[in-house]
C-alpha cells in the first residue's frame, strides 16, 4: 500500500489528550447566568422570589420555557454501549465523550448540554429513565446506544415526549451525509436520483443515511447494503432469522438488491457511483481494489473512528474523485457537528416538540447550500464545522421547517431567527472564553512553577 | 397582635421575581471550562483525542476524578412533591426552585450542580433513576421530596451508592440547625445536655433535627414534638395504626414525651427552653402566648418559608430571647445555604463515598465556631451566607472527619483543604460573574430601547 502523504496519528496525541483532561478535570461547568452583586439578589433567585416563577408554572406549563432555562438546555443521554470506535465501554468511560459533545454543542450552537450516562443497558429503563428526567431538558440528545436498542429507544421516546428527541449517530449522521452528497454530486455533475450507492455496515449510521436518503426521493434499488459477513439481499436467512429484532435490517434486505448481489465489500462497490462506509475502523476495511472498480468520478465517504475505512490518499490513488472523512485532519470533514449544534439551535428556538425527517433534511440543505454559496471544490464539499453562519443557517432552516409542519410552539421569521441564533451562538463563545480564561489563571497559579499550559495548548495548536 | 417592626412582604416582589426570570430565561448555563482556541483543540477536547480518556476511564474507574468534571458536579434531584412552601407542585415547577438551588451550590460552594426534576414520584422508580444517572456525578442532593418518600429513597441510595447521598431538607436542615442552637445556648448560657426541646412540626426537616440532635447525644426524653394533630406520644394509635409507613415518626412517639402530654404546640412549649419549628407557614402556627409560657431565656427558631411559623417580632415580644427564621430579612437567618455548598465541596474534594452523621455534626461544628471567633450575639448567632470562609471552613473539616471516618477516597489536610475550597469558591464567584456579564450585556442589546435591567437590579439591591 502506498501512502507517502497521508500523515501518520501524531506522535504522543494521546498522552496531550490525557494531560489536558487531568489538568481541567473535564470540560464543562455549570455556571449562573443571572447576576447575584449582593446577598438580597438571592432573595429573588432562591427562597423567597423563586415562588413566583414555580407557581407561575404550575399554573402554566408553557411558561418554563421563559422562566427556567429548561427551553436552552438539553441531555446528552448514553448507556456507553457504542462509544466511539471504542465499543461497550459503558457510562462511566463514555463521560468525557459526552462532556466533548457537551462541549461541541455549546460552542457550535449555544445550547447547554448536560451528560447523562446511564448505568442500565435495558432497553425500557433507559426509555423510563429518560421520560422520567424529560421535564428539565427542552431536547434530547440520544449518544452512543448500540443497535438495534438505540432504534427501540428513540422511537419509543419520540412518540410519547413533546420535546425533541434525537439520535445524533442516527439523525445527525444521516443529515451531514446528505448534505455532503448533495454538494459532492453537485461538483461531480450527477444527480441523486440517477446513483447507485454503497452502503459499508448497516449500524445505527447507515440505516439512517439508508432511511434519510430514502425519504429524499431516493429508490431503494439504487442501495447495495453490506455488513461484516455480507451483502444485505432477501436472501440473508441469517438476519431473516432474527427480524424480530433486526426488524430495520431486516427490512433493507427486503427492499434494496433485488439481484441479490453477493460477495460483500468488493461486491457493494463495484459500478456504484457512492461509497458511504461507517463500518469499523480501518485503515484496509475499504480495499483500494474496490475503489478501482467504482464508476468514474466516484464518491468515498469512509468515517470510521478514529481511522477511516480507507485513507483518502489511497482512495484517491485508486481514482475516486472525491473522498470525505469524519476527521478534521483530512478536507472534506463529514462530521455530525456540522448539523447537531445548528439544529438544536433550531428546534429550541422555536420551542418544537419533535424532529422530523423533513426538519432533518432541512438541515442538510441549508449547510449544503451555505458551502455552494461559498464556492464548491473537489476537497470543500461542506463548509469548517466552526462556521458559525452556516450553524445559524441550520437553525433557521430547521425552525421553518417545524413551523411549516406545525410543529413550532413559537412563530419563526427567517431572518430573525438567524439573528437570534448567530447572537446566542456569538454569546456562548463569549463565555466559554470567559470562563476558560479563568479556569487557565487558576490552574496556572495553582501550579505555579509549571507553565505547561501554554506550552501544552501551543503544541497543540501547533501539532 | 402588635407588629410595628416587622416587615410587610415587598410590594411587587413577585413581579420583580418573574421579570428577572423571564429576562434571564432561568439561572444557570453549561459553559465549557477548557481552552478552545482554534478548531485543532477539538481534536483533543472530542475525537479522536478523547479516546484516550476514555480508554484510561475503562481501564480504571477511579480516573474518572481527575479526567472529567464528574468530581465537581452533582445532581439536585426532586419529583417536585414538597416544594419549599407551595406543596406538591410537580416536576415542572420545581425547576426554578432547583436552577436557584445550583445557583447557591455555585456560588457558595464552587459545586457545578444539575437541576433534574423527575416526572415520578413513584419511591422505587426514583432509587432506580438515581441509581441509574450516579455515573456522571460525584454526588447527588435530593431536595423537596415529600416524607415518608424522602426516607425511604435517601437510605436505599446511601446505602448501594459509591457517591455521597445527601437530603438537604433533611440533613442540612439538621445540621444548620445544630449549629444555631449551639451558638444559641452558648449566647444564653445553657448546655444542651440540661434543656427541653419543643419540635413544632415533625416532617422531613425536624426528624432529621431530632436524629442529629440525637447523635450528638440529647437525651431523648428531652424532646417533646408535635404534628399537625397533636403532641407525639406512644398512645397516638393514629400513627400507630400506620407505623410500616410512617417508622420514623412512630419512632418519635414511642422515644420521646413519655408523660405522654397531650395538647399540640402549647402544651409543647410549656416549659421548654427551646423551639424549632418546621412545620406550615404561619405567621400564627405558633401563638405568642404559647411562646410567653417558656422558660426564661427561650430560644425560637421558626423556620417556615416563606412566612415564618411566627414573625420575629412576635416571639421577641412574647419574652423569648433568640429568635432566627429562614429568612434573609430578618437576623439569624436558618438556611441550609450555610451548610450544603461547604459540606458538598469538602466531600467532592475528599472523594468521599458518603455522608455521616459525624460528617454533618463536623460541619455544624466548623459552622459554630467560625461565628463564634467572630463574636455571638442575641442576632448574631451564625455568620451570613454569603461567608466566604466559613464555607472553607465547613469543607476542611467535611474532608477531615470523612477520612478520620475512613471514607475520603484521598488524604486529606486540612490547611490544604481550607485554602482549596477557599480557591475554587472564588474561582466560581469570577466565573458566575464573567458570565452574568456577558447574559446581561445580550439581554441589554436585545432591547436596546429598554435599560432597565440596571433599574430592576437597582430596585432588587435597594428593595
Amino acid at each position: 500500500m502506498n501512502t507517502p502523504t497521508t500523515p501518520a496519528p501524531a506522535l504522543g496525541h494521546d498522552e496531550i489528550a490525557l494531560a489536558l483532561h487531568r489538568r481541567y478535570r473535564g470540560k464543562i461547568e455549570s455556571v449562573a447566568k443571572c447576576p447575584i452583586t449582593s446577598r438580597s439578589d438571592l432573595a429573588v433567585w432562591y427562597t423567597p422570589g423563586v415562588a413566583a416563577p414555580a407557581r407561575a408554572i404550575h399554573a402554566d406549563p408553557a411558561l418554563a420555557y421563559d422562566l427556567t432555562a429548561k427551553g436552552n438546555t438539553i441531555a446528552i443521554v448514553t448507556d456507553g454501549s457504542r462509544v466511539l470506535g471504542l465499543g461497550n465501554v459503558g457510562p462511566l468511560a463514555a463521560l468525557p465523550v459526552m462532556e466533548g459533545k457537551a462541549v461541541l454543542f455549546k460552542h457550535f450552537g449555544g445550547v447547554d448540554a448536560v451528560p447523562i450516562c446511564l448505568d442500565t443497558q435495558d432497553t425500557r429503563e433507559i426509555i423510563a429513565i429518560v421520560r422520567a428526567i424529560a421535564p428539565s431538558f427542552g431536547g434530547i440528545n440520544l449518544e452512543d446506544i448500540a443497535p438495534p436498542r438505540c432504534f427501540r429507544v428513540l422511537d419509543a421516546l419520540r412518540s410519547t415526549l413533546d420535546i425533541p428527541v434525537w439520535h445524533d449517530d442516527q439523525q445527525g449522521t444521516a443529515a451531514v451525509v446528505l448534505a455532503a452528497l448533495l454538494n459532492a454530486l453537485e461538483v461531480v455533475g450527477k444527480r441523486l436520483d440517477d446513483i447507485r450507492i454503497a452502503l459499508v455496515g448497516i449500524g445505527a449510521a447507515n440505516m439512517a443515511v439508508y432511511r434519510l436518503l430514502r425519504s429524499q426521493g431516493v429508490h431503494p434499488r439504487a442501495f447495495v447494503a453490506c455488513d461484516s459477513r455480507d451483502t444485505l439481499h432477501a436472501g440473508r436467512s441469517d438476519i431473516e432469522a432474527r427480524r424480530d429484532d433486526l426488524v430495520e435490517k431486516w427490512s433493507v434486505c427486503v427492499e434494496t438488491n433485488p439481484e441479490r448481489i453477493r460477495g460483500g465489500v468488493a461486491a457493494a462497490l463495484r459500478d456504484a457511483d457512492v461509497c458511504i462506509a461507517f463500518s469499523t475502523p480501518g485503515p484496509s476495511v475499504v480495499p483500494s481494489e474496490a475503489v478501482r472498480t467504482m464508476r468514474k468520478d466516484s464518491i468515498v465517504f469512509a468515517c470510521a473512528n478514529p481511522v477511516p475505512e480507507i485513507w483518502p490518499s489511497d482512495a484517491l490513488a485508486a481514482s475516486a474523485r472525491i473522498v470525505a472523512t469524519g476527521r478534521s485532519d483530512f478536507p472534506n470533514q463529514v462530521n455530525n457537528a456540522s448539523i447537531f449544534p445548528g439544529l438544536f439551535r433550531g428546534v429550541l428556538d422555536a420551542r418544537a416538540t419533535r424532529i422530523t425527517d423533513g426538519m432533518a433534511r432541512a438541515a442538510a440543505h441549508a449547510l449544503a447550500r451555505h458551502a455552494k454559496d461559498a464556492g464548491l471544490t473537489d476537497q470543500t464539499i461542506l463548509p469548517p464545522i466552526d462556521d458559525t453562519i452556516a450553524a445559524a443557517k441550520v437553525a433557521a432552516a430547521v425552525g421553518c421547517a417545524a413551523e411549516s409542519e406545525g410543529l413550532a410552539r413559537t412563530a419563526v421569521d427567517h431572518d430573525a431567527a438567524l439573528q437570534g441564533a448567530l447572537r446566542k451562538i456569538q454569546d456562548a463563545r463569549r463565555a466559554d472564553s470567559a470562563v476558560a480564561a479563568i479556569e487557565a489563571d487558576a490552574t496556572c497559579s495553582r501550579d505555579a512553577t509549571d507553565t505547561s499550559i501554554s506550552s501544552v495548548s501551543g503544541r497543540l495548536v501547533g501539532g
